[in-house]
């Protein structure tokens, strides 16, 4: 069974521990964090685990694998030196800083035979697998476009604007239902708070299918809002987060077309059938997370997001932020990274 | 008291043909529509309205007064010659297919000394002249930015897109709000059911105050939402015209800010007080409207929403349209069109 | 084709006037009511429509049938009346006083031949045809119980108390589910605006079948309520009539329990499944009424609700009224009265 | 500072442990449970707490006060082995299985000088609070009624009704606001999964003063509601605690009236202004409650909630009962008990 380090016990590193300490296929906890204050609270939560303010320690104390759970910019540096010392590695989401960085870990990674997470936490959330579930089962038939809405009141971030905090969701989300991501990007915001970083963001993606998107991310909301609708030509679908008796309502609505009987008369029709709200699996969206980590350390299997699912959210971040400062120009993304054919099942974990 | 002709009984013009039968500032109704089923329709309703197959006999019959609910294509025709035969007249919105023919019926308004009023009829409405309060007030601080939703499923017009349908609406508010409108817009759209003619569309839109604004509008949506919510410094507003009870909330939320005590670093806090559903006047916005344009009529005085401001509101569909048609271009609009100082309280009506 | 009396042009009248207007199978229609004002709107709105004040009029003019919408003092004479002078009869609810009055007016339409109808509109309502099928689909097992709430604010009526101007809708919908009425009723309820007229009442059913019920009825509340909850035994239905995205919400939610496995142990569990709004039918309740009526008149058949489904509700309503005075007592109903197995379809008007 | 033993670590003393631990005012925590996965679950979570299975120890072992959160036919034995030994004693609600040992208990602190404390949480809850100063500041004007529906899918109990499992909230709640209980009550339910245990039960309330009441409660139901309706002469409240955003709405709405005017005649209109919903107090009412058993137990002062105020809910829960059993006969209570004037200020804990 692996030992597992945490590295950054601040605010999300706890939700990691604790799953580790609840998880029977970890062995041994280790946590490092700069600040005593934050160790100490470990520490009499989990008197058990062992704690050190030393990074160098969690390299050399023969663990199987690290937790980074620290700001983003430290995120890459940390990463490389624990892929160096042959450890396996989870990273937040964002995942890296710049898309050079998560290439750079992504090769060094498989060069080493490492296994490589990114904790894109809401491809383990039951209402996220329903959606795919209709999304791939053709339910929703041909998908025309989709439309999110994460707002709220703060927290505004010191390092990152609100849609390196917010929108990795969205696009790891869309990267999972459709498997690709937009082809190009364009969005509109502004730093109404704090001076160069953007709280507000309204984000435009056009899909290689047709599909198109929108994303609108802020930190100065009344009230908060997870809401995604998709809207396919069979049916639609309302996803509210925030809701938690009926998260997903399926729509039975369309138009019902035609094509012209008499010249240039297009028959439309609309069609509104039941809505239901299906039932969904109640497991804790982080718990399956760990579980495929852990899982994927002792099979040495692919997790369900390895680096290049964290690659493809920040490649269309940073579109997003330079389409952000050059006014919402419009910023084409190149070919988009096919998501692999992968072997596994990722119902599994 | 004026007279008034109806042209177009078909959809909307019932509406004003009511709002005027149950006015006593209008002495005299003609109704004029190329199809019998219509005519005959108001003429079982309205047996003391007199009715005519022949627009014609609308300019020649002593009238006073027209108002136009034909299709958007047939408005700049039809009010050109009733300006040449000395009518006031009323075009519902949006006022012509192009600013160009916008421009000329002004012009020759103008020239003919007739009133030319615009069916903006949301600036009549009780909500909205609420929240123009709340803005012109400064309660709501500095507005930061405003996002709209205007969505559901059909109808499907044949002759405008979805943007031509219903941005109207949120334009012609924004400029009764803010006095002014956007300087650049961008759009994402697309024509998912009949080719040609876009059904969904994300509009971004730019202010010269710094203010930023969205506007999604859609005919292919699960649910009927009207909802938009405008952020200021000091307060935030929701104002949801699907909601019977509570159409407008305010929040008294906002972030609280100071410079940086020590270096580089900001103090911010949230505020959260009350929210508070103000008691709202239960006019009838059309009343208001076809109240407005008989008291222009009778005064010669110029009503709320004149030309000018009709005009405002193509020259940005104008934009809107060209930039889906280039892919989501930004579209700068020019030098904004400031809405003129008027004499009269837009409230009287 | 029948000629149709409407006696009463009030509140109520008018929609009763509208859809005889609409309904192809009436071939004509007058109008009585004591009021001038009344008439005038009426000749003004149908100027093939003959009025009258003098309800001798009505009787002698060789009409099939009349529809009374008179405050509910007069039900009983104008109906008897209206029967002895051999006119087919629709009384609105309530339908009488008392059900004395109720057991006259069916004893002499039986004599008579006539059809007697009494407007219980809601049993033509799609959302309560679509419980009545989940009921007697046993789709939601044995129902164990149900609470309605039908309550806002205003109007206070002067002549009948909340009693009997509210809970009408709920007795005969209960009627129309369950085939059969409470067996006893238990209410507490003040008159805290009009004294002696309650303008809130709390009501407790017991039935015979084991189930139980209870209905809030309230001039007196913040905000409208129309919100019926039935638990069965495999299904619930929460059937909110002011929620025009989803009127019936079906829960596949329930217990599931066995027999003791070990001595004096049961074992229980809760399950949770999808939950659905099915389509309904989009018929005008009050559309369905009227040709109900007019089909009754025409093929002599029996209305779905007779004489016999508004005496049921009178007597309920008596014995909860004399519960109220008597300081919430229980008021025993004697044997319920079944409701009589008609050979007709009730879905078919 | 007070040494605290809590007695019944099962579901609900966890909750009590974890904010003893976190009170600074509490020296030391001991834990007594028969079950020892119960105390295994407390020493992994709190090192430093002792624990025990033998309640003997914590009477023997030099403690101040003892929680006691046990089930509740075992209230009555150990708080009162804990009062003759000295202890200050808090007590889960329902205080007892009957008033008899209520009085009995009440008795034997006030000859023994102990603090004695229900656990009734909801008066330590901040919309409890506001909704206590709107009625004291005669905001609402008269109380006329209260109508609360307190339903949810389970958790059935086996040793207790729903009524004893989820009205003490309400009626608890009800002393507080009003300052008095009901002095008649009347009840209708049934035991539909577990015979002999009603799991649904629908409660009406008599007052002195002319207020009446309503409580639904139910263990089966498709959706959790805690619903609370409060009808004043000049406003009206809806605290709805499912809501998260806006718990309590004051709506500033009501009947005008005057006398009449003409013989016979009332006038009356109805008032619709603002819908507020006031900021409230972010405070964990549980933190509150364990907060002012500590300072009761320093300052030998009376709780908040003591004994007295346990015991008017027990002798309401007691009639409710017996109506029930009795088919929903009225029972009397007798003269109230009034809420004894106390020098404390309720605000202060």
């Amino acid at each position: 069974m692996p030992k597992v380090g945490v590295v950054g016990c601040g605010y999300w590193g706890p939700n990691l521990i604790r799953n580790l300490a609840e998880n029977r296929n970890c062995s041994q906890i280790v946590c490092c964090d700069l600040r005593p204050e934050n160790l100490e609270r470990i520490s009499s939560r989990y008197p058990a685990v062992h704690v050190t303010p030393e990074f160098e320690e969690i390299l050399g104390i023969g663990l199987d694998a690290v937790m980074i759970a620290t700001p983003l910019s430290t995120h890459y540096g940390l990463a490389r030196r624990a892929l160096e010392a042959d450890l396996d590695v989870f990273v937040e989401k964002p995942f890296t800083a710049s898309s050079m960085e998560a290439m750079d870990l992504i090769d060094l990674a498989r060069r080493r035979k490492r296994v490589l997470m990114v904790g894109h936490t809401f491809e383990y959330s039951p209402p996220v697998i329903k959606i795919r579930d209709l999304i791939e089962s053709k339910e929703l038939g041909t998908v025309f476009y989709l439309s999110s809405t994460r707002v709220n009141l703060g927290l505004h971030q010191k390092d990152v604007s609100v849609v390196w905090d917010l929108a990795p969701h969205d696009l790891s989300m869309i990267n999972f239902w459709f498997g690709t991501g937009p082809t190009a990007v364009s969005a509109l915001g502004r730093d109404f708070v704090q001076p160069g970083i953007p709280d507000v963001a309204f984000i435009s993606l056009t899909f290689g299918s047709g599909m198109i998107g929108h994303i609108q991310v802020s930190w100065l909301s009344p009230s908060k809002l997870r809401r995604t609708t998709i809207v396919g030509s069979r049916k639609m679908v309302i996803y509210d987060d925030t809701d938690h008796l009926e998260r997903v309502k399926v729509f039975d609505k369309g138009v019902n077309f035609r094509d012209p009987e008499t010249f240039g008369e297009y028959q439309l029709s609309y069609r509104t059938g039941d809505i239901v709200s299906p039932k969904l699996d109640t497991t804790e969206p982080l718990q399956a997370e760990v579980s495929d980590f852990l899982e994927s350390i002792r099979t040495r299997r692919r997790p369900k997001c390895d680096g290049e699912s964290g690659l493809r959210v920040i490649r269309v971040l940073e579109a997003v932020e330079r389409s952000l400062h050059e006014g919402g120009r419009i910023i084409e993304l190149g070919p988009p990274l096919e998501v692999a054919a992968t072997p596994r099942d990722d119902r599994a974990p």
